[in-house]
């Protein structure tokens, strides 16, 4: 395995050093826009349709019954419902801090202006499928949009062969309170949501994410509809700042963790020391024998992994800046200090015993975050992610004379007469 | 003038009244992506290129001069300077409470998280030209950029057909404290900031209004480039909700005053009784007549105006949250009660004394806001749509104990190993 290694790189080089792999996704058009077209003209037709070809089964129902929720509890593990407990916990307590009710303002005397928090009504959240469940992407969606007060939540997730979804989702989703579950997926399920079916009714804004063509699926429907997405999605990222202070094991433990998510999995490594780098390579030798099922995917990843030494933890905080990474581990001598240097990141792990695992799961942060480098100007999903702010204003007839001129003399300046005389036809007869 | 008039239309027919005309900007891809590509591949060659062709003249300078900025000072009066200053001063203390400080949360022992507040590094602001300067609209994207603490804070405007921006811009933009600006407009400006040119650095998210080869444009950024936007823009909205108690002679001159923004403004009024409408429609003809300059204007978009006559106010509500309007005034007696069961608009404006110019203006609220019905899912925007928010973590190792058992029990339910062994390989000297 050969890893990339950079010592002391010029300025100049950094950004090819950086860049992520291209998103070709274009490519991928002609496949998704008839998918949305034809949902949006067949409906549930074109859902069952396409589950067929891409799902291999034949949907009766595309809802899940009331009956398979409820026999999912049976399927599952007393210790896994302990552990879905333990993090909705943690995730609950986490976001509920993030539920903040502002105050009425006098901006003047008799202009009152607020602003209110309202959820958005009617949410959709997508869960990916594939082998495994992925249950905390169902609390991580789930419990904010709770919190947020949503009304209609929905949750789609496409069926394995039998046509079913793991008892742990529909688990987690009936715990959590998501009353309706749809077994579709991919494109098919994006524009089901977007457009609505006989079956799936329309959301405001859908969550989660998703491969190639759920992404472009979202990207589309977020253009052509009049629905919003919670950010564009990619393969998942992690940068790892460390000094000679890091235990070389535990960093290893994090790269490859990173590493058997997705073979184009983004993982940067960062350090000032080169003695202390060839101690990595060496440790990541060693785990990486320890695993047999998802070696092959670790490789891959590992392969394209980088590693960095500069010359010093400043430079090393101007790089992750530009990168502004995913997840990002600062596992150095006073971790906290060099965290306040960070402007752009999905969330940041600090010191030795915070491994991004933590954040994926239990901690209580949520782990839908902004890749790609949308750091620089998206933050995570959140309680925010699932409400909207109104702007109300109540003015007396002394607040609006003592505007008057103000708006007057703005709305002149801007050619709007009509503005102006909306306020004189109020104070004429002062 | 025909006004359309529906008098206790049946609920099935709601969506065909209140539907917004569409919006079909796809015909002007073939004009808008060839203006982003050359920008992006020629730099300051294509965007003098393209002021020449669509605003009429040949640049110099891209960046105006600080001797323009300062030179503006002198050529607008000591009333708009002070105008000015009281707008900038009520939504800098309306915008000022928005800035909200999260504090520490230790979700369980030795498990602390939090979320940070951080500005989007570079913003930048577009400004549409046009016969009269949109100094408002400086103001409602400065003033919030600034107290967010964004340190590159750029403002793109096109210039007249003498190479200017008009000196209400310039000045406004300096009292704001705005010190990069650029003479560039339409789809070539938001490619520059997308992209960066030789003059014009890129930036990480782009605000303002525009006409539609504007909103296409962000929307092409948005989509292919590593860029955000603040949202879909489209034509100005209001809708009336209006009672016997609302003094008729306001509400027509609200309704004129959104008619002379645009041809294509929507507009709807929604009351309970058909004797008030009546008054209405009589006020509105005999108010028009006194409007020389934009009356054609006004005329064309209230020709496409809509007056509905419905039951009672509960069902004018529900028909309101389906329309989630930009702009909503509540002018019925209890405007604050009816105000409360408001789920979805952008900014609300009670009683007799809140025309919707006092938010357009002075009052403090923000007046760049979601329209086409976005409001069921974007707020308009405040100092929140110039931060992101980082989570932070940092766990002992007493805290990662304590989360270890279900940390492992939902990776190997997801089928991800490592990032069980992420921590275990932390815990094994236990």
């Amino acid at each position: 395995m050969d890893i990339q290694v950079y010592i002391h790189p010029p300025f100049k080089t950094w950004n090819s050093i950086i860049k992520r792999s291209i998103r070709n996704v274009s490519r991928l058009n002609d496949l998704v826009f008839p998918i949305i077209n034809n949902v949006k003209i067949y409906g549930d037709i074109a859902l069952k349709s396409y589950t067929r070809k891409y799902d291999h089964v034949n949907l009766k129902h595309i809802q899940i019954s009331e009956e398979e929720i409820t026999e999912s509890s049976k399927k599952i593990s007393d210790g896994l419902k302990k552990s879905i407990k333990v993090a909705y916990e943690n995730i609950q307590s986490f976001h509920k801090k993030q539920i903040h009710k502002e105050s009425k303002i006098e901006v003047s005397p008799g202009v009152i202006c607020w602003r209110k928090s309202v959820p958005i009504e009617k949410v959709g959240l997508y869960i990916p499928g594939g082998t495994a469940p992925l249950v905390s992407t169902v609390l991580m969606l789930g419990v904010p949009s709770n919190l947020a007060g949503c009304e209609d939540i929905i949750l789609c997730s496409p069926p394995n062969k039998n046509g079913k979804i793991h008892p742990a989702i529909l688990y987690t989703a009936k715990y959590i309170g998501i009353k309706r579950i749809y077994k579709i997926g991919g494109a098919q399920a994006i524009a089901a949501m977007a457009y609505g079916t006989e079956s799936v009714s329309s959301v405001y804004k859908i969550f989660g994410p998703g491969n190639s063509y759920v992404t472009l699926a979202k990207q589309i429907v977020a253009k052509t509809g009049i629905v919003s997405i919670d950010m564009p999605a990619g393969p998942s990222e992690v940068v790892i700042l460390a000094d000679e202070t890091a235990n070389p094991e535990y960093v290893a433990s994090d790269l490859i963790s990173q590493s058997e998510h997705d073979p184009e999995s983004y993982i940067l490594l960062i350090t000032i020391s080169i003695s202390w780098m060839e101690k990595i390579k060496k440790e990541l030798k060693k785990q990486l024998t320890g695993f047999s099922t998802r070696q092959n995917i670790m490789k891959k990843s590992l392969e394209r992994c980088k590693m960095v030494v500069l010359s010093s933890l400043d430079e090393s905080i101007h790089l992750i800046n530009q990168v502004a990474p995913e997840h990002l581990i600062i596992n150095c001598h006073n971790a906290s200090y060099w965290g306040d240097k960070i402007k752009n990141a999905g969330s940041v792990f600090l010191g030795n015993y915070s491994p991004v695992s933590v954040g994926d799961y239990a901690s209580g942060t949520n782990h839908v975050l902004p890749t790609y480098g949308y750091a620089k100007s998206y933050s995570g999903v959140s309680v925010d992610s699932f409400i909207k702010k109104i702007t109300f204003q109540k003015i007396t007839k002394k607040g609006l004379r003592s505007l008057s001129e103000c708006i007057g003399r703005l709305s002149l300046t801007e050619g709007l007469i009509a503005h102006k005389k909306s306020i004189d036809i109020r104070l004429k007869n002062e």
